[in-house]
């Protein structure tokens, strides 16, 4: 296990310089503050790998024409609450912060609304969206499919996307979201305990001689993560492809994975407005009663401690708010033009 | 390893004997028709743990009265394209059909609709709606809560349910379904494995000494099966009773634990009417698309075979209308009343 080189950055720091480096490129002063939030906000709340370390790829695709700084979603059709918007190659989170707006307004119009997003980007962290319309009081599911990066189950070679699914909901006065993707761990997670040097709690995938191992190193190699549950994350997996495919008229998995880089990809955001419900002013009641049920499990060791999904990153984002965002030397040299 | 003596029986005959004791148990002809229909296509499909071996179960909890044969569902609430409905304990199967149908009318109006469903019981395989919608041309998303069968992850007790989510499509003539359970397998599985005193594939879930086991006895015994994904599945299982919850004004999975068995469940149905796309008429070669690419995948080793979810089913169906259904002499004697 190797301990990596860490500076701690203010978040208003390290969002300054990404608004900064996005200005240089072809952001607008707004766009560019608007990125660099989510950017911030990220890494703020520990998913340094949909953050702060994955800010000099995005950079390097808008170097290379892949992410379209200007481009904003168009309307391609409607009817009632289902609607398609092409994304025209934008920033990714500024394309889904647009559909997740979107969809809200729709939930408020239809009590349910569905936007299905094509020629989009990756969209960093998909949990962004589940918070966004979480903290504006509304229930959301989403997913996005991704280049392929995950075998169908029984077969050695990929061609499904890890399509991470996303479900979210109002807590107090934050909320609970869960962004899962369909292999147990995401690449950006392998990365970095490969170069932590550290095994992965439990078996993340398979090596080159077809094995199960907890090595990141080993899998990163033979490209073969494990799908949570096996056959079930691999045909989930399919499915959000399938859906997000024919709901936004974009590009499937197999599509994208012919191209040279992850761009042109298809996400669905699905938002139901709970305010329209006759129990609503129940609801904080009946939430609360079911996860003091569940805190109240009994741990299995010492170490272990129950958490609802999004309960951590709220301890993470205080730890971070209060001592700076912990950046790998490494990435802030990138990030900083050291 | 075991081989329980089996008899086949046709399908026809099979539903005609649930139909028989479901009127003897209050069904009016009609209904009791429509509900041994349900258990019988579940056995035909290979679903036996939700068709025949179930059926004696769910006779039971009819004379015990937890399940109310002529219970017809209520709305409830209505809003655009959501709606809550009571199900007043009605047979699970029956409300489930009713939902799907319902929720499929909201789609056809608004494009996306939700029928949240409160107060109803098991509808045996979740499968069942999703080919019901898939079927007739929508893409359906659902899910229902159960009683306590799994920890949260660190935990030693159960406080989740194994809460199955589904989801569906049209495809070909007929659906790619998704039905999948928040623990690695079903109880009846695992029942069904230690039955013929199989070991499980995988990891099924822990040993009375916290050790992960393939023993489907031990699991039994434990009463800690693994959720899908160690921790996603877990936490997947808690947001989906959240919003059955939240969306039905119904029971959660703590408060149905608190009572003798399993009844009073809550469950969500959303459905799309994808004829309301532009590019509906192209979605079909979409489809032939991404299962094209999806099955040219490299088998892992000369037993691999790749399908889609749906794809099996379809061959057992064939095979058991030909052969007939297989059901286990036992639940022969119990279902025919030998």
């Amino acid at each position: 296990m190797q301990e990596l080189p860490i500076v701690r950055i203010p978040a208003p720091l390290l969002q300054r310089q990404f608004a900064s480096v996005l200005q240089e490129h072809g952001f607008t002063p707004d766009r560019a503050e608007q990125c660099a939030a989510i950017f911030a906000a990220n890494s703020l709340d520990g998913v340094y790998t949909h953050g702060v370390n994955r800010f000099p790829r995005f950079v390097e695709y808008i170097k290379k024409g892949f992410v379209k700084p200007d481009a904003v979603p168009v309307l391609k059709s409607a009817f009632g609450g289902i609607e398609q918007w092409d994304g025209l190659l934008g920033p990714g989170p500024l394309n889904a912060v647009h559909a997740t707006e979107r969809v809200m307004e729709l939930a408020r119009a239809h009590g349910i609304g569905c936007v299905a997003l094509s020629n989009t980007n990756h969209w960093m962290r998909g949990g962004t969206y589940g918070w966004q319309a979480a903290k504006a009081g509304f229930v959301f599911i989403g997913w996005t499919n991704t280049i392929a990066n995950m075998p169908a189950w029984g077969a050695k070679d990929s061609r499904l996307g890890n399509n991470p699914l996303i479900f979210a909901l109002p807590f107090r006065e934050e909320a609970i979201v869960l962004d899962a993707a369909m292999s147990q761990y995401s690449f950006g997670a392998m990365e970095m305990a490969q170069l932590k040097e550290e095994q992965l709690s439990i078996y993340g995938g398979y090596d080159t001689n077809g094995r199960l191992t907890t090595d990141p190193a080993a899998i990163l190699k033979s490209r073969r993560p494990l799908p949570i549950g096996y056959w079930k994350g691999a045909g989930l997996a399919l499915l959000l492809d399938l859906l997000a495919v024919i709901l936004s008229g974009g590009l499937s998995t197999a599509q994208i994975s012919s191209k040279e880089v992850e761009y042109g990809l298809s996400q669905v955001f699905i938002a139901i407005d709970i305010t329209k419900l006759p129990n609503h002013s129940a609801i904080p009641s009946m939430l609360e009663g079911i996860i003091s049920d569940y805190l109240q499990s009994i741990p299995e060791n010492d170490k272990s401690r129950i958490a609802y999904p999004g309960e951590r990153v709220l301890q993470t984002r205080g730890e971070n708010q209060r001592l700076g965002i912990p950046v790998v030397r490494q990435v802030y040299d990138q990030v900083f033009g050291k």
